[in-house]
């Protein structure tokens, strides 16, 4: 790491992501020489402790990002949109956190582990990919590079934190109701702004995002896009189907592939996956070991586990894939790509 | 239904699966002249009230079954194995709810709605699937039917009910705890017997029931077996991962299919499944329409939705089955292959 120090400013400082990103900066000692958290109007005026000093809440202008080297963008697609372009005309780099530039081909889309050096070809903004994306790709890339992949179906099971400080509020509510034998209140969880809420606490939500035209919704075609940009495998076959759970942090995959290879035994992945960066291997059924996501919470690797090669399918394998995604789906990996564009030299 | 009564007997009355088979006799009228209500000798002597009476629930032994006709037994796999041939001895018919004898070629493994016919090469004993089978059968069925079926991948959301009411307790009393600050105390899942026990509250568990030795679990292996012995499809590749999640009542499965015919659409699918028995399609991503657990409490159906068509396989299709594991899952079910055995004239 530089011994230069860095203006760094984190867009959306009040929310679940973006109180993980500060404390993200702070646990790896990132080279920060000036700090600007930024948000809403709403939430300006707030106080942050930051390094054992107090930082006061600003609202997000375009005049914000003055001398700021790198921005962390997690306030929401419109903020994005709107600021991020303002961040980057003011010579900022800009890491985003929403959807709002993913799928754009001049933003790289990155996951450090997998296509680092996909930043190399920035234009100012860099995309962190969607939670659930982030931590299956993570897993899959050294298997790919071994044995090769053809096919992905992925079913996940996911916390309510992806939907904000609110949803986990609303879980905690519900549940408190349902115990007390009291009616539970649905505003929130599955989308903000549909039509109609549905209760979280002790059921299962098979909605994540809004739908799209085919029937899949726009979480799951982000996990099926982004997956085949990052992974640079336009041909590769995915398919996800997402679910919400009353977990308030800690995003699990069940995880079918199919790869190349022939003959490749569940024991060669288990050794690939033991050996590759970020990825913790918990893979012991005689001693019941296995990801679990209340074990993930805090951490910022991709845990994987149950791993076992399908009983017809040659080339078929399964896995299970947890982790944090406050962390590695969205704090520490945007601030594991701002390591990288500084040891990379991109942000001098 | 025949005009004679009989005389039943409920194995395992008290327990979790046992509650639902006395509710749903009653609630579909069932020609019942005499109810024995049986248990362990740790629950004999309760009273529940069957019909406006109340009847004493006896310890279940051989000479328990002497008069009976048909016999519903839901109180483990030992208590089948040494009493399940003791009621066949005495001329009773077994519906046996564990898995002691649904591997046994000599045993038929009945969902009215798949394989009814199968009931007439019964040898004294009936045995009623896994509920996480059930479910998925019911539903896999008029499209093996109508296109044929190749293959099937299910990643299943499990409730803590299919472990029994003591699962149940554990949930909430963890659930309380958690919410009030406590650690929760994890002592039944995800298997009582196991060396580790998890907390269910709040979390995701990748295991049901033991480990076997090629890495699936027994509830996987289960689902794999039985599904290939329901559907007389010995050749058809099925694959499960099997997770416990913190929802009391109602198992949901992700399930990934591929069918036999060419250039089939989502919309004919939708069609055949909205006409198939024992099956509720609920469909309609536009009005955020599809099945939850909360919502299939207490009901008898298998719900169904989520349908759309691969991306990039013709022949495959993605789908949501969720149903009460209490009732299609075991006790309807039961109850179900008891009034197909009458009908049928196999019990007269």
């Amino acid at each position: 790491m530089s011994q230069k120090k860095f203006h760094v400013a984190v867009v959306g400082a009040t929310g679940a992501v973006g109180q993980q990103m500060i404390e993200t900066l702070q646990k790896r000692s990132f080279p920060i020489g000036e700090i600007s958290l930024l948000s809403s109007s709403r939430s300006a005026g707030k106080e942050i402790e930051f390094n054992g000093e107090k930082v006061i809440v600003q609202e997000a202008r375009p005049e914000s990002f003055e001398g700021v080297d790198i921005a962390l963008f997690s306030a929401g697609g419109s903020i994005s949109k709107k600021l991020a372009p303002e961040a980057v005309k003011r010579g900022a780099i800009v890491v985003d956190n929403t959807s709002a530039f993913r799928m754009d081909e001049n933003v790289p889309l990155v996951v450090p582990e997998v296509n680092e050096s996909d930043l190399h070809g920035h234009n100012g903004i860099i995309a962190n990919p969607n939670c659930s994306t982030i931590q299956m790709v993570a897993a899959l890339e050294p298997i790919r590079e071994a044995f090769g992949l053809k096919k992905v179906v992925v079913s996940t099971y996911q916390a309510v934190s992806g939907a904000g400080a609110a949803a986990i509020e609303e879980l905690h509510t519900q549940t408190e109701a349902i115990l007390n034998n009291e009616a539970p209140k649905a505003e929130i969880l599955p989308v903000k702004g549909a039509e109609k809420h549905y209760q979280i606490a002790f059921n299962a939500i098979p909605q994540i995002d809004v739908f799209t035209e085919n029937g899949f919704t726009y979480e799951e075609m982000k996990m099926i896009n982004e997956t085949k940009k990052i992974m640079h495998m336009p041909e590769l076959k995915v398919s996800a189907t997402c679910v919400r759970l009353p977990i308030a942090v800690g995003h699990s995959e069940s995880v079918y592939i199919e790869i190349d290879q022939e003959g490749v035994t569940a024991e060669q992945i288990q050794k690939l996956l033991s050996n590759a960066p970020g990825i913790v291997l918990q893979d012991n059924p005689s001693e019941q070991i296995y990801p679990m996501p209340a074990d993930c919470v805090g951490k910022n690797d991709v845990f994987v586990g149950r791993i076992r090669k399908d009983l017809d399918e040659d080339k078929g394998f399964h896995m299970w894939v947890v982790s944090d995604n406050l962390l590695k789906g969205a704090a520490w990996n945007s601030v594991q790509i701002a390591e990288s564009l500084i040891r990379l030299g991109i942000v001098k």
